[in-house]
């Protein structure tokens, strides 16, 4: 019935906030700046929600997550006592996010997924993004998928819609694999099927994630090798 | 400086006329059908450019090659007295173009070239055709692009143009790897660097190709793994 997966990014297969926190703090730390790194991030990411929110509506044309990214970054920098950080610093910060580190399970599970399903991102990063971040970690997948290729960002029913169109699929022949239940809940309106996966230290151990109740998607699990295992693989 | 490859397949990465002419063989001749199934492959692909045409000139809306290969199917059937073939063995048929045979030095080249550039194809195969064929032969991309992504066929400027904006990267960061010489002049209008690979028995030995004069490409090589040495890989 299902014959492709498609994931979530940030938080699903990556652990964007580690990720972030170490790239910034490896930047800024010989700079003799001394900041909360985790709390940097989490606010670089606080603000990716109100700025995808424009394109989703239809308010602004699709632009690659990088722009947003930098504009999030230049607008809270004044917050951490850092406007006059220099452009090449930001510009190296912005970048760090096509380089983030995969949960310790992400590798070895889509490894053994890809033997049965077609695997691919549907993620709100852009293409180019995408493609660095998997030659990096390593993450195989058989295409790239997301936002810049529908032209929007999730939850635009557009980026749910392009992935069983673009295989050739009904949409309950997709499986959307995410850490977050308002991504499934909207996949799951497009027909996709759903798979939870649990990541509670998303956003740190002191910030520990519930569980959606039991029966919220078609599978729960812990990690990418559970996943495995649930379908059959 | 070049950081991607992006290639044709029909061709270049797979033998697409020994692989149809087996699979209508092994589909008709067990119903008592002997034609002679090389000058049906021939056939069915002098249809192609000529169906492709109307979309790259803005006369039909955009769609994917599995149309074009049916309506072609249609047409060219009385030619070889198939005009009863019923409806499932012409989707069988269609259907054979996702499953087409690499050349030998394919998947070895492919998976050496990975290791140090971007590689994807870009062909006027549309997504869903390309994973399959990819997951049948083995063939490692690390994404798919071309004409659906782009939203029209080669030799289109917008399809060599998704390339390089897709990937981030300037259009001489790309490299298109084509067995036809009209393929990758048409890239490198567009900016893209050129390496033709010399396939000299796409169309049957009795009709092998010549080989463009020296200094037409950036690189000219003989296979996959020539192109590797050539690249430093």
């Amino acid at each position: 019935m299902v014959k492709a997966l498609v994931f979530d990014v940030f938080g699903t297969v990556v652990d964007w906030r580690s990720s972030i926190a170490r790239a910034a703090q490896a930047l800024l730390e010989p700079q003799g700046i001394n900041i909360d790194w985790a709390q940097f991030a989490d606010r670089w990411r606080e603000g990716y929600f109100p700025a995808m929110r424009p394109v989703w509506n239809g308010e602004r044309p699709y632009v690659i997550l990088d722009v947003l990214h930098r504009e999030i970054l230049d607008a809270m920098l004044g917050g951490f006592g850092l406007e006059a950080l220099g452009d090449a610093e930001r510009a190296t910060l912005t970048q760090a996010w096509h380089a983030l580190d995969p949960w310790p399970d992400s590798v070895a599970g889509l490894t053994r997924l890809k033997a049965q399903f077609v695997i691919a991102p549907l993620s709100n990063g852009h293409v180019a993004m995408m493609v660095a971040m998997a030659k990096r970690a390593g993450l195989p997948w058989d295409l790239i998928l997301g936002a810049e290729i529908a032209g929007s960002y999730k939850p635009d029913p557009r980026v749910y819609d392009s992935a069983p169109r673009l295989l050739g699929l009904a949409p309950a022949g997709v499986m959307m694999v995410a850490a977050h239940p308002q991504d499934l809940a909207a996949a799951a309106k497009r027909g996709l099927k759903t798979a939870y996966v649990h990541r509670p230290l998303e956003y740190g151990a002191a910030a520990a994630k519930d569980r959606p109740a039991a029966g919220s998607f078609d599978v729960m699990v812990d990690s990418f090798e559970e996943l495995a295992e649930k379908l059959g693989v």
